[in-house]
């Protein structure tokens, strides 16, 4: 039986939240009832410029609400599991930011709620739905490259986030590589197996002062037999930097930058076009309209979720290997991983 | 003193009038409040699934309203300047779709009236607005590029109309080209003096019977002493071909197509890409957003209007003086034009 | 019965000759015995260096010596007709550069003696040997594009010649556009029917007090239907401007700039490439190197001729064409050029 | 004091030393007077036909000619120490292809005498005179980009070698890897500290079969802190791709394929390009005339050797620590390379 409309909470209001409740305010198919966050009392301009009914600090108001169908969770990394927890308990369909937690633990313990329960998850992996990113991917299913022999990835930031940011984003690892690793795994068609780090602190000392890197380079293996790298910077001067190769057996697939515009001057100093889109608000702006629908179609008409707990769950355990390779110095077999370790840290 | 909300009516729900509708439903500053198409009945749902409250069959129940502040005339070409004086008079701000109409002394005097009654109109060359153009726009301007001395343009349908618009299309000239016609002028700076075209039809013998063609060269003069070229084909199979360069003192701005994706694929029998961006409700998706947003904007802060009824009328009077040109074999100076020319027709 | 060895003279040792003969020297199937030139005191340690073993001041010296199975002209152009007539009467095979001359009437007196005579001529058309307009050529021959509806070529120098090179060019059209003539007509695969021209001088004074223009548009129809467009430019200040497009019923192929490198800088600024390859001496470079293989080998294996005198002749009636549609300003149809009309002049 | 003319000797006339001969008898500064290579009976045809008036099956009739200046050293790998010793203790100019050996002690040793008896000695590494990477590391070294953080070399052959090849090649890394190598330290102007490999064969288990990989991602760590990382393969059906970028502080610099032409073909399916050029002797054409001739002008003028022995040894060195690594699955550490190690072995 399917559902042509359904009603939604938002758990966290910060910059993704706003970014998810813009786009939910337009669709067809939501009924977008309530925002939470603890800051509450900052929100009810924006929450009536764009026609949010009802704002709350309390979360557990959204997952008390029985008409709430499905909820974002949108809350700071070390409220994930928790409220994942609940909302299962509570019998919501939930989309979760990435990544679930820094806890491999805290995450396997959360997706098996989800599971008893038998609701739908969905990680905020919005690149999958990227027009460039979507489209190799596709090429690459298709057979259009043969097999793949060699997965790159370019991912690098415009600007550093603030020393405040850094000592809350569970490192670069899990805050921001956890995309490539989800990339990797998803273009490739097969788990990692294997990661070597070389990863450095070139751009501001700030990063070596909190236990983090800036700039890194991330050696991959996969089940199938390819090989992959990720290269990262926190630090591009001229912008968003998010390339794509597989290469395999009858060719390539390379994903470039998209740009603001496709325009070109030539002067007596050359010839110039304009830098790639500032960052990911402006790069993957439709990615994050059309995860949002692809979650709502899938919960409307009970079809699978394309990124689910166990994608989160997988690409949290490569950062945790990565972690371990940069701290040790060794490459690290994600089937070593000791599960029983200690919450990541950057410490 | 500025608004901050208008209230709106469109006269004429076709593909472009019912694209503006979805368009205006969303902005923050404008109710929607009506529409009118002479086929009103085939409206309804898709009048409430957007979310306009009332549809009528007579445009004069928009103009008499007397809450509606402005109107967007998207009816045949044919009805344009009536339309428009009617709109005038009951002192509604008009934006309307391009030609004014296919008869310059029927435009002026419509426009004449516009100006008696100090309402603004604003006509649709949405390509003004377009990311590439735009900043093509700009650099020149800026004087990036120094004096102009050449502008070309290249425009080319993907595939062609059916005979019955091609009959009421007014022509290439008036229907495809006067895009181009107003971006040449726009984008040098200047009026057009001359026009020479050599025409022929080659894609479908549909174009001749109906007095018309598919395939046009058409060579301009500039008043700053700059000459410029646009070619324009009414299929090219590859998809929607959208070009443009200006070429001055101190070098050159190039528009490339915009693509769909970024994505390069590279195997045995070579490097492809993706082609062009289909068509213009693709191509210039977010062109008709801004387009009315800069109307908006105008009326609510009493702004002068970008592409104003002038702007209109020279692009008919390029327009004219091609069709000239193609049916003479002569060179057309636009101050030869016969105002009191019988109006424009293929015939 | 095919020779392996040429006995070459040329005749004319300005920039072009020079440039000839140190391609001539490296060739194979080539003994270049003899240079004339009436300032032959100056070549001496030219002729030298490259191992040229002689050199006079009389080119009828070449024409005499009968060991010399074939000359290459490269003298003034006012001298072509006379030098061509005397070297087909000494059985002497011929390379010309372009154009033939300026006067059309000469010109195919000229090449009936070369016809009488039964040697070979061809004309230095050295652009339908470059590799990136060879390749379009062939495509278009192949069928890839359809028949071609619009050829498009832009030709634009980095800088304008001197003064002195600019009275005894014969006109921009004679000296520079005949390059583009040729190529129109070669792509198309049809001959030029009408020329009409926006010619206008906009970068120095220097050409329209020599009666002269700098800055062109000349639009083209053809036999079989398709229409063209060249622009031309005197000065384009970011370097030899060298592209085409043949615009067909199944597509289009395209001719973009040569770049000496492929390095693309990204910075705070914007992304970076370097200026097209800067003149004719660098772009072309291969091209000459390959239209004198092509011409030995045709002499030696008694191939015929890809680039002869007639092609010669009918880029110089496009020419004589488009300077008429310039003092006229109406298209000029090529059957009806004037024959018995006066030669060329820019006067 | 400089010399203007050097006489020199080919030792080994393969694919590679026939290339340089054929380089060299060009060369105004150069009188190549003999080559020496066992299979002597195969070359007379060949050097008569390209000039060189000497053939031996005697190498060391090539270093007991008194004329001798220089030799190029292009026989098989394992001879090359063995020549470098008795050329340097002949006094003669030595240039010597890659690798100089497979045993890191033996080219110490080679190069020991080398600088013992004060002659030149330049490693053929002909990617640093190729204009594309020759114009990155110009702009690295201006500091267009800033301060190197990330290397990146894409080096990936058309088609994989024969057996016969593969058994005496050294290994991937030694024959192929090491170009890049010697690419990463000269554009990132620093020496590689750390090393670690994920190898694998993939392509062809002729590889596997003989010791050797076909396929891998090399990681790399810089003395300067930077980091890199190359990624090889011995298939690239779309052929010879060799692009590099680095990424530094204020920017990156990109080098991207060389294509054999600039053209573009739109049709129904797509925008096609060609493939990138074939393989080395298209690719890298130009870079091995311009690194003889930058040899013969650093002899003639007694100037620094731009890519000398030590630069030889450092590729090696990588090579070594390259195969260490993919061996045992560590990072390896050059300093920690055991110099008394057995050579290097596929084995």
């Amino acid at each position: 039986m399917s559902k042509t409309k359904l009603t939604i909470g938002i758990i966290g209001a910060g910059r993704i939240g706003k970014l998810h409740a813009e786009n939910l305010v337009h669709h067809p198919n939501v009924n977008l009832k309530i925002v939470s966050d603890i800051q509450s009392e900052t929100l009810f301009d924006w929450a009536a410029s764009i026609g949010v009914p009802k704002i709350t600090s309390d979360y557990k108001e959204v997952l008390e609400d029985d008409e709430i169908d499905a909820v974002f969770i949108c809350s700071p990394t070390n409220t994930h599991t928790s409220i994942i927890r609940e909302a299962a308990k509570a019998k919501k369909h939930i989309f979760c930011e990435k990544p679930i937690s820094f806890d491999i633990e805290g995450s396997e313990k959360a997706l098996k709620v989800v599971h008893e329960e038998g609701v739908s998850l969905q990680v905020g992996f919005n690149r999958r739905f990227d027009h460039n990113f979507k489209k190799a991917f596709e090429l690459v299913q298709e057979g259009s490259i043969g097999t793949p022999h060699i997965v790159k990835i370019t991912s690098r930031d415009p600007s550093p986030p603030s020393e405040q940011y850094i000592k809350s984003s569970g490192g670069m690892f899990m805050d921001m590589s956890i995309h490539d690793f989800d990339m990797a795994r998803y273009v490739c068609g097969s788990e990692v197996t294997e990661v070597f780090v070389h990863g450095v602190s070139l751009i501001d000392p700030v990063f070596s002062e909190n236990g983090d890197i800036d700039t890194a380079i991330i050696s991959l293996k996969f089940a199938n037999g390819a090989i992959g790298v990720i290269d990262n910077s926190r630090k591009a001067v001229y912008g968003y930097d998010q390339r794509l190769e597989v290469f395999g057996s009858k060719g390539s697939v390379i994903v470039n930058n998209d740009h603001p515009t496709t325009v070109e001057v030539s002067t007596e100093t050359g010839v110039y076009r304009d830098k790639p889109k500032y960052f990911f608000l402006e790069r993957y702006k439709d990615s994050y309209i059309d995860e949002i629908n692809y979650f709502i179609q899938s919960i409307c008409h009970e079809r699978p979720i394309i990124c689910d707990g166990n994608d989160g769950l997988q690409a949290e355990r490569i950062a945790r290997a990565a972690r371990e390779s940069f701290v040790t110095g060794h490459a690290v077999k994600l089937e070593s991983l000791n599960k029983s370790a200690r919450p990541f840290s950057l410490g």
